[in-house]
């Protein structure tokens, strides 16, 4: 029987479309891998009372608050998980961290630079006090983006050379699509580029192991008004209301950036919501001097790899599909070839989290690490403001 | 909330891999389907008391039993879930559906004919009174598979003119690979036919709507002496013992076979455990006249379609990433492109057990289908003993 | 310059699909390898005076005869190229070859075993003499065939477990196409069997190294009556006439076998015309001890590898683009990537037999494979017909 | 027979790899194509008389000149076709426009926009004398690329989004392999940017029939000093020489820019010769409002067509086997499925040379698309060396 000495209470903001994969994480982690602490599904929160409960009793969280301070404050909550839009991360994070409670952030870390500097310091007060926090970029725990990495560190791909990164949806080629809070600035911070393209920029430094030093970039928004709709929380609409009445989208519906990286690479960045035929392809390639790797999220269960010290005559980029034993994280699940899911990623970034609070160390990707990513996206708009001028990451 | 008056406890018998995935599948389908019972997950039963009881605590079960008749006759026990190798699934189900449990038995539904028809009668019995039975072919809750089977009732594919399914797989290709329990005759009934070649005839029947009305085979076993084993559940293999001991392999490696479907479709059908790179390729395409269906398992998120009523100049097959709300089960997961895994297949399989027993309706697969089943893998080894000759299916 | 004392003249019989793409072959090999022996389109047969003329002026062939008599008679042919249907190759070929001159001779060899075996032995009595023949089974001469024998042969697969071979069109799945040659026993001999089943047969024997030793087999004709049509000589219909005359057709649509190897391997073979969407789907994929190998005409200029001898964390089917200068015939074409097409095969078909022609050697495929696969043929067809029983290959 | 009254004698200029596959195009397109007007292999010109010989007797080209300007003079030449390095090709074709000799000019145009301009002057001043000119960017003629500018001109996609071009290879990725012609910018103007970004430059303005209007770009030049070698004219190094000296590269290895097209669509392109794996790799994707389309030259018979105006639930992308007889082109060759290769673009492109002339139309791409191509590739330039900055193009 696991040690519930060391149980954690677990207090989650917010059940939204983030909200009900973490739930999942925390309800199936324990029962794959051997934890120094076992996390317990303590309280949920969110503004409406009878939203909040339903949602509760639906994903198992034991208690309900309707006011984050309240979950926050609760003696039978040690972690608490922030899945709210990036406008309320900053005030959740600090009062959390400042409270004493391990923090686990959805991304992006903030919506502004500003913000997430805030929260850096947070963080770095609360670890000097043996408080852990994290910002969720999951795909850094898709199995075959670990390996990615894993790859890299250990020198298969020599000397790096390119970056292609690409991160593309379709969800609203429909001009009649609603204004929804991701189309909003005020909420969203940004729009492809902060929710998506701040995904593929962590995982090429975490995959790289370089920093972006610059960018060049312009952002395009295709479609600049859009029916209103009763808020939606997620990605999808809501029935339009209002007999026509029409808002104005705030951000941007497409990014596109060249980058360098620290490392001596070059890089292609691109985030659109306009890819019609594209539902959720995050995309990389590493091109090295030894070899080259891609991956697309569609197909998350493979890596393709390319071994260029192979003779010509038998190289090729060949298939691995990342559900071995050896592999990042598979051990824990199934046989070969039986693939893991989208849900995956956040069981992992759980139990990563969890390892790092039971061994008292701190977590990656880190507040800092988000706040690296925000300077990015920051640095992609000022480019993309100002001429497409090449603009240095801090 | 959910009416706990509907709460149904759910015992299950065997904790290996099978156990762990549906472990899983309880653990998680409330939280994604609205259920008109509620399962509860009351007891494990497994022949150690120590390895049952630490596995219970792991994968979630309340209470232990090291009988699985003490499990099946606890008054908390509405369902009784089958995950013990094919050689004991008739007694606990008959045990089970006399006892007025409902009952999920993994496949093969047994390992002789003689077996699955006394287990026939016992549903057969027990549906009278109510109770329910399902065989677990889970691939039929792959979404892909579902909208294949739904396209093709639908008539998108026309006449069916060839079925081609494999089941490929390579974790015996090691000569050295020890005599584990699936490689045993008396434990396993077949190797490969059964464990495997099973899922692809019904997935088959499932898909067309038809049945195999006669079959021609070849089986073979490639590596006849392996090492003697600590006897291991699952597809592991245990460190090898013995001082290099072997046993006789007493199941085929491989069974090959062509069939005719009662539609008029011709089939062929390979499974094996020699596949060398194909880790879990159980692959089936269906051609007809208006069209044809693809599909493969190691992309469990993609569907296949060519749509032959285009003209030639735009026809070809398109993979669908079946993630859409309106695609199969897939409604109550994440958006689109955000794929599912292998442990998903079995959530859905008892969220419509679950719904059955809830709508006092017989679940599919029935034991009958199970039997179907059975009795094709009977031709099969009936016609690879016979010279390949033509063996129809009673 | 060319030495001219080598040149050859090329008499080719027939000039429909199969004759354009031997001129082809016969008008570019000089550009791109370096010949023993120059081949000079020195004249082509066919019927019908006009016809023939109109096509010998667009393919470039210097004179025409209506008789195939005349063309094997003529001084200025040293090379008689065979591109008739089956029903007349025995007959043009023994004479050819008792007249001294070197043969080509399309595929299959023949209609029946018979003729086959009367060509063998011409054949041999001509090989004495210095006359050379070869059968154009050209799919040998696709440089990832050709790569996948040579790795084959050199034991990286080890030893041979599963061929997988398909043949897959689907130009007559419209009950309406009409009633061309290719559907007329008399004619073609079979159907699918005959005409893209020899093709796989060769292929898998071919690639393995190893022969047939027997087959269980089905065929099947899905659509029995088709309009009559003007007759056609390739796979395209003439519009149809005659007021809706029907008539039967009188060869298989689809064979299906399995079949064993003489080195220890089990096949699973299937050739059809019926498979919606698949155009030109000439598969071969062979799995062995040591790894595995897999091919797909539609996308000629791959070869799928897989290499069992890596840790399974990085092994995974890679995709060889056979475009590299140390890759067979790649090296006298274009950069890598630079793709070759289905035309290449047969030029590389026609350089091969003249340097076996310069040479003094025997060229492969001979006759004799040719009868080999054609007994395979027979015996496919007699299982067929005696309910599927195992039947020995002599 | 070919009316020869309708003969045009080709002279051709340089026989490396561009020569090579030119004259397979010029001997075979008259046995595929109902021509107006009949090439003749007339003349060979290159600097070396003995190897011009030797070239000329394997390409079959019936005389040979030492000196380009005797080629131009020729009274048996009225088409010049222009196969050298891009420093030649202003004074060539200036010359041969001047004499009244109809032009085929490789790519890209010119080194210089510059030298462009006066080339386009010049083919307005000869076209209006009835004589032609054309720039040879033979990926118009790919059949798949010919159809996605046909379907997007119907307006298949709608409205276009976004443009994603790459041209990957990756032949001097070994820091190792030599300094050749290409690798100097006297000689070949820029590295990859013009040889091959200038391919995916014309492709992308040709899908659209949009114009580029500006960009924002990037070079990089990873390895600056290579071995010297004895020059070599095309892709494959000679064996270095001299003893370890090194000489600078004064080219960019990759050029990566960010574009906007006159019809509203963004554009990402990357053009490297250090995408270890990549082979050929010429990809372009384009996302409309009511579809995409999405191409690989290394697959260069398929074309992926997402027609997003189906039900979200059968959509995604299909892969169109573009050898149909109603494909462009493909109905001169073979049936379904029996691919073409690179040489064919060539072939096409000199059949709508040849009907151009016949005609009395002017072909395309003229000299004009050329040098808006030119445009483009020194605005990246411009803006490469200019921190990124936004370039507007002329």
């Amino acid at each position: 029987m696991t040690d519930t000495s060391a149980a954690h209470g677990v207090g989650m903001v917010g059940y939204a479309f983030m909200g009900r994969v973490h739930s999942q994480a925390w309800r199936s982690v324990g029962a794959f891998f051997d934890l120094p602490v076992t996390p317990v599904m303590a309280a949920l929160s969110g503004r409406s009372g009878d939203r909040t409960a339903a949602a509760a009793a639906s994903l198992g969280w034991a208690a309900v608050e309707t006011d984050w301070k309240d979950l926050v404050a609760r003696d039978d909550v040690q972690i608490v998980d922030i899945c709210t839009p990036g406008d309320s991360h900053a005030e959740i994070a600090i009062a959390a961290l400042e409270a004493g409670k391990h923090v686990l952030c959805e991304k992006p870390l903030a919506n502004t630079v500003a913000e997430a500097e805030a929260m850096v310091a947070a963080a770095e007060r609360a670890a000097a006090r043996g408080v852990r926090s994290m910002v969720a970029f999951n795909y850094r725990r898709v199995p075959a983006v670990a390996l990615a990495r894993q790859w890299v560190a250990e020198g298969r791909l020599g000397r790096l050379r390119h970056v292609r990164a690409q991160y593309l949806q379709d969800w609203i080629v429909d001009p009649q699509f609603p204004l929804v809070w991701r189309l909003q600035k005020d909420k969203a911070g940004s729009g492809a580029l902060g929710d998506i393209g701040s995904h593929i920029v962590d995982t090429a430094q975490y995959i790289t192991g370089q920093s972006l030093t610059g960018v060049s970039a312009i952002t395009e928004t295709f479609v600049k008004e859009r029916p209103l709709a009763e808020e939606s929380a997620g990605l999808a609409a809501d029935a339009s209301e209002g007999a026509g009445e029409t808002g104005t989208v705030t951000v941007d519906d497409a990014a596109l950036f060249l980058g360098r990286f620290s490392g001596g690479a070059v890089g292609s960045f691109e985030a659109t919501r306009f890819a019609s035929g594209r539902k959720n392809a995050m995309r990389i390639e590493v091109n090295g001097e030894l070899g080259s790797l891609a991956f697309d999220f569609e197909s998350m269960n493979e890596l393709w790899f390319h071994d260029h010290t192979l003779a010509a005559e038998e190289a090729g980029f060949r298939r691995v599909l990342v559900t071995e034993s050896g592999h990042p994280y598979a051990g824990a699940w199934w046989p070969p070839g039986h693939g893991l899911g989208y849900e995956h990623t956040f069981t992992h970034e759980v139990k990563d989290f969890l390892e790092a609070i039971g061994e008292g160390t701190d977590p990656a990707p880190s507040f800092a690490d988000g706040l690296r990513v925000q300077r990015v996206l920051e640095a992609v708009a000022d480019s993309a403001a100002n001429d497409s001028r090449w603009t240095p990451i801090p």
